[in-house]
């Protein structure tokens, strides 16, 4: 047990696990950057050491370091926001079709065997609206975790149309207002259930929202040309006191700013495939192994008068 | 590839195309201002250097700093939120609009040819709103894109009216009370239905809140005084020591204090045509294709039942 | 021009507009205080200069000043997201009246022509409701404003009562309920509706408390002490250094900390009549416009098929 | 008119008052540890005086400066908030329990004197559900002004039970049902108002969650560590230099970090008695006034036609 | 009474009771790490005072100081918020439990005595629901406290499937839907029973939202990289002044800023078995303890006309 462990009896995680992981880390993403500006204190610290001296002894100012401060954790932080936000509406999805699913499964009385066919055709609809969303906001074609899920008909038609969870939206509303002229829901459970397929629209808005709208241009443009002139005016602060440990520094520097600023650009888009994004894959698969669960499930009459 | 670029497998953006765009950033707005700090400090680094000797070495004391810091990046954040709320209405437009043709287009009974007319029109109604709060929150008149989507004697009837798509929701309203009258939906529906009509009209409201509602004045006043006592106090405290470097220092100094103050103004109010505001008609285009998918969909018993 | 105007094609508002602003600026309120603290200081600078020398070379310790820098800073957010929060009340405000008038007006049959009239009384009750709220946040007696949307013996009525816009929710529910007992609106819209009477009830609370519930004492309390004692003690730090700057350079001390404090005493309640207040007449009065539009509104099936 | 008031026109209220009170103020909470912490000072000053030199000439290290200071206000801050949520939570009491008190008035039918009689016990009941909430958050036992409110049966039984509120919201419910039973009300009515119960219930929930869930236990400790830590330390760094002003500015700093850790004690459960406290027992005579007000009203067709 | 307890009006806690407490500190977890910190301080000592001189007089540069000092309080503020939507998810579970076994208590009719069995079979599924969402966050087992509210069939059904409240969830939606099919209650309110029921899925999916989405990697990653960064470079730092004292200080910062890191690691999860998590096993007693009230309390005509 490494001496950073924590506490046994409360997390089995190393402490010193998260902090050598490469994978998922931001080095990659800004080692070039920070690279760059060592250089150049390098190329700084050499000018300097010619003799043409840069004696410019100023003091951080402390109103644009609080800006600049507060302004790289605002961006962090909204960051983060827009990543949770993203997770609470994939939260929503899957309560949104548990529900559904549940209610569907429930209350859709079945006339005939047929009907139940057509109910486990809708169940995986459902799942369907949800990979659909996934890959519509991956740009990603249709692919065979669709073809799986819909008729070939249905299949062909979403190839053609620009935004495939909609449609496969209408044809569910489709199917239970059928029902309803079929007598196999009454009126207020139709409203229910066509309020839940609204909110499983309202959820692929807002992702929609989050992957379409990023930070306004002014600010992300605002922020670099402040780190710039921050990484790039510092080896001249510095360079009188520090001589050769001056590229040293300005590295520990660049990597905390280019790296806090990095984590905002890598988390602002949660739904994508690398290690800090959404895992929609496996909530995929969560749904679809709910709903089997739920199609076999006894009802509670049999559980409850079986004991 | 640039020295700047992100890593290959996450970003395909160059990091240094930010950093240098001039479109969309606050450089132009803010030019003037930074100019004028330069000049005085100019000035008073000459006077400084005829002998009038400034030697105030102030350092700059804390808590004033922090204030200053502080509410420069508050007023940027109250300012993104503005920015996100407009954000998120317009957001639940395009849900709420999906929603409701969504439904008009699967509930609505048609004992006749006109009535699939009708309902055609209504759903252009449905876009005619957004365009009008479009148009309403720039303050332009009615313009062809309106023409398109509504009734000549609509169209003439809104010219004369303080607020459109206030008019618009009426209509839709009054559309929907009439197919109930006439039994071509049920009292559940109506209520269902009209409570999105609701929704549309709490989006309006929102985003009319959020344009008319500035920060309140007394603190954009006091910002705008802090800002300037501390922009020009700054050259008296280091003209001793920075010399004729006096003018750059405080260049950038004010680079960023009115540059972060800029854009909160710039963002405050995101329903102009600005690099900076929220892409509006893009939106309104985007709702009008999900319609004209929506009509030509066939509906889901020919695909369920087709394979 | 001015040097500090904004970019013209973003903004036609003058930088040094507000800058120079003395209507809805806090500087009548806290000047008294500022000058008290000026003349201490004058006080101190000339006690320390017969001789008496106040050598106390404190640095400012870091953690006192980050706590009264963030607790100004807190205190103004708090207050202004009362001033968002009271704003929104009054958008939701807005918003029900607007939907509630539509849907009586679309909805309630009118059996005779009575029943229209009635319906205009209904909807000038509406905006009575909205009126009666702002004087009664207001603590005003009812006005002519009431008077003219109110029957003369609901107006005698109202008078005698604590909380006038109350009763008229109870008038508006009577009304609704007649309607549905005499057939002329069915129970789901009677349900609907009056939700609607409760949203607008909800405002009224919400507004009621923001100005009932101040920030806490104890947290006012130790603010403005720990202000005073700021305010009167930097006097002390820097006399020695600054000598006869001293009292300057504490005025400007002062305005930032008293102006931000004065900031969130004066936005705190945003029902009041100041330029930083809510412009609730305004509000009031669009209200009733947008009621006027709607009464002479055509319904859609004229504009419909009159193309 | 002290110098210290506001601008007249703005608020009565003087500056100095607020500054100066004594009831409601941490300081009786504080003293002690202050006087402490001055007296560990003065006996660090003595003994470094005998000789035992205490050169620790230690500058703060920024960043446990930055996270002792941004922790004490964020305890504030979280404290605040569930103020304030408290204060939601009540301020939903109230209008729940006038929209409840309103519909069940306007909506029952009374197709008996003792109907009515009934319907005015069953409001009494609803604010009997409010001050039985407030004694359940104080764990006060019941008292007269429940006794007043309740059949002496109801009030016996009651005297059993852990949680009142909640069997009063069973009872609320029992006669809502009954009334349908009877067709009073139909069944729309009753869902509404069985909502608005169920609201109530959310409300009593909300309470007694920021009642039972303090501030985590690893936060508290940690936060009272690093005060204590940051105020026996601070000696030691600044004895050298101040000698016997040590302990004055010692008390100047334990009374600011002491007094805003206090705030955040005091003002997490507001459900109390003191004068930092919600003012519950003036919200629940409210209520009760406000329904008297109710009972005595005449209804609208009476008014409508009787101008 | 210690020098450090409250006012005594105020609370009967004593200030220092929270300061020594060991159990639910972060000590045990972080002492690991601080100690060796502080060995390392301690080398560094050494090998300084053999004469290899360290000399890095680098002041802390202010800017990263800000961003790891806003970071460290962000990280808890963030697990903080995890923790506090943990707790509103359970309290709404509460709620939710509570108003749910009221309206299916007085609502549904009983026919015949085993429909009132299977109520009371029914009010202790809705319990098991809480206890079976307990048992899978903590990733536990069936075990005893689900099998006192569950038929034996039901309980062995559950022990082979992924997600048991999910199945509860459905056998009491199974149980509602036949209830209505016997008319034993009537459309309304199925409806809004079964929206409590989606209610308390919503929280189930919550619940598992916040365990299974913890802050993102890149984040946490680059806040450990900075701590690591901050704690080996300050020795170098202080040790030209500090000289033996450098390992002490070391370990009051590094106490500090391992301690902060480690609260957000124990509070991001609150539903383990700690000191710091939710009392869930107390709630869901506190949930039953309700129910047992409920079941045996006399409707209201009884108390109402029994006085």
């Amino acid at each position: 047990m490494s001496f950073f462990s924590h506490h046994p009896s409360r997390s089995p995680r190393i402490w010193t696990d998260i902090l050598l992981r490469w994978q998922g880390s931001v080095i990659p993403a800004i080692a070039s950057r920070v690279l760059v500006c060592m250089a150049f204190s390098l190329g700084v610290t050499l000018v300097d050491g010619w003799g043409y001296k840069f004696s410019i002894p100023i003091q951080e100012s402390i109103v644009p370091s609080i800006v600049l401060g507060l302004l790289l954790v605002f961006r962090t932080n909204t960051a983060y926001e827009r990543f949770w936000e993203g997770r609470k509406a994939w939260g929503t999805m899957v309560n949104t079709i548990r529900n559904l699913s549940r209610i569907i499964w429930v209350s859709v009385a079945e006339p005939s065997p047929q009907a139940h066919q057509d109910k486990i055709k809708i169940l995986h609809l459902l799942v369907a609206f949800a990979v659909a969303t996934k890959l519509h906001l991956r740009s990603q074609p249709l692919n065979e975790e669709i073809w799986a899920l819909l008729p070939e008909s249905g299949y062909r038609k979403l190839e053609d149309l620009n935004n495939p969870p909609l449609e496969i939206a209408f044809w569910i509303s489709n199917y239970l207002q059928r029902e309803y002229d079929q007598n196999n829901i009454n009126a207020y459970q139709l409203t229910a259930m066509l309020r839940l397929v609204d909110t499983m629209v309202d959820v692929l808005g807002s992702c929609e929202r989050i992957l379409k709208t990023p930070i306004p241009l002014a600010y992300a443009i605002h922020l670099r040309q402040l780190i710039f002139l921050y990484c790039f005016i510092t080896p001249f602060q510095i360079v009188n006191t520090l001589h050769w440990a001056t590229a040293f520094v300005v590295g520990i520097i660049a990597f905390t700013v280019f790296g806090i600023e990095e984590i905002g650009v890598e988390i602002e888009n949660p739904f994508g495939h690398d290690a800090n994004d959404l895992p929609l894959d496996q909530i995929c698969q969560t749904m679809q192994a709910n709903l089997e669960d739920l199609i076999q499930l006894p009802p509670w009459h049999q559980i409850s008068h079986g004991d």
